[in-house]
């Protein structure tokens, strides 16, 4: 089964388009969760218990675990099989390297870890992200629009005689690909509605992977309509902060799974809107 | 003391600007070394007791450390260790994150694994990458010009009104982010010469990492021509698997350190011929 058929059913299953970010930051643990890597499993176990039924994926960053060593890409390794079998799990990795060295990591993302999905850079172009595209039944989102506040210093450079920003260019890269390759998907930023619209209108059928909001200050609704507007891709809205971090106190997995639920509640209710307005339409 | 004295001790020490690329690939190792994260460290130990003398530099690629998981992170760490502290020791990882996401990586290759420089991506501009530059004693080297083949199809994009190729526009932004931080760098791979060349007009005095000799095609001497010319920053010709792999046999040390020395002469007869036309000119 395709990455895009797993996702989906998870969609589908859990009438979810929220995907956890799980970010681990030990210096914002709960009391009584140690700061190493084993703190970062039980985190990690207690956030993915605690919300599993509310979500279509997860979506591990790769820094967080790297920044403890060795021993966090083991708190990695472990977190990728606490997640059940159902839900896809997406490395957000950014990665982007020469063919043989995205071949390198593409084993280490999709074999060793055994991760569905995973972001990588354009970059270097599509020639470079091959090794990874080659994983049919893995899902490769290519950042296209960040949600950072200096995006726009690169991405929206002019280019070619249309003068389009170089992100909504890379958007129509993007969609090409996905017609050689058939499992690419793009990465916008909530934190962007408006380009996150122009995209998803250059993307209409791509998986789009929308990070941005909550603690980056993303509009929820806005995100939720720019990104499905349309289309017939899935979007996945990723959250991290607001949800693991919703409360310091013993009672930070009951308090990650309120928020979960508020968050697929809102989402929920724009779809109703969305398809409320499709069939008076 | 800053990355770029560092450096530049080791190219005035080693009288050398060969980097050797620190790519173990257990598929290609000699008889007698095993496969796995332990064969890895020993493989490394290996090539660097026979070269350590003949370079200016060191430049580790995640990835092929990585794809063993967290025990090839270990042998990561190990390797980091085992080069000599005068030798500055580049980690190519080419990260590219938001701000906060950044922090964690920054923290990672210049903490916990304790490495002197990174490669990064340009894409998310340079707020996302401040985290890494305010290490302000490391370095950060920004891609420009990648070495493979498709390198060009986003790179080439004409951009402004001025109609430059997109990393050219780059090699100009990296410039001005170097006039803030200090410690910047480019990379522009050794398979574009003439691009190569243009590159180091823009930035005359910063840094510039150089791989793509050897396996990938490069042609050393028109690469330190390109890569010096006019300019008065250091020069990095990274060489990996031309190295590494020059023997299979249980000689593979001895083959290597004959490689890097024949590769380390042929740049030193380039250096003396450009110093020879600058003092006659």
């Amino acid at each position: 089964m395709s990455f895009r058929q797993r996702l989906e059913q998870a969609i589908a299953r859990h009438r979810s388009l929220l995907c956890i970010g799980l970010d681990p930051d030990p210096a914002r643990f709960p009391e009584g969760i140690a700061s190493d890597a084993a703190g970062i499993v039980a985190f990690n176990r207690a956030i993915v218990e605690a919300t599993a039924d509310l979500v279509c994926a997860y979506k591990p960053n790769l820094a967080f675990y790297l920044s403890l060593g060795a021993a966090g890409i083991e708190a990695l390794a472990r977190t990728r099989e606490l997640v059940p079998p159902e839900i896809p799990v997406i490395l957000d990795a950014k990665l982007g390297d020469i063919a043989s060295t995205s071949a390198a990591y593409a084993r280490a993302v999709f074999e060793t870890l055994g991760f569905d999905a995973v972001t990588v850079h354009p970059y270097l172009g599509s020639e470079a992200l091959e090794p990874f595209f080659a994983y049919r039944d893995r899902g490769v989102f290519v950042l296209v629009r960040t949600s950072n506040p200096g995006a726009v210093e690169f991405q929206d450079v002019p280019v070619g005689d249309a003068g389009d920003p170089l992100y909504l260019w890379l958007a129509d890269r993007v969609r090409e690909w996905n017609e050689r390759f058939g499992n690419a998907g793009v990465v916008v930023g909530a934190t962007y509605p408006v380009d996150l619209a122009l995209v998803r209108q250059r993307c209409p059928d791509l998986p789009l992977l929308a990070p941005g909001v909550g603690a980056q200050g993303g509009d929820l609704e806005e995100a939720v309509r720019a990104g499905l507007g349309e289309g017939t891709g899935p979007l996945l809205v990723t959250v991290s902060r607001a949800v693991l971090y919703a409360s310091r106190g013993s009672d930070f997995a009951l308090a990650a799974r309120a928020a979960a639920q508020e968050l697929r509640e809102r989402i929920e209710r724009v779809r109703a809107e969305l398809r409320a307005r499709a069939t008076g339409a």
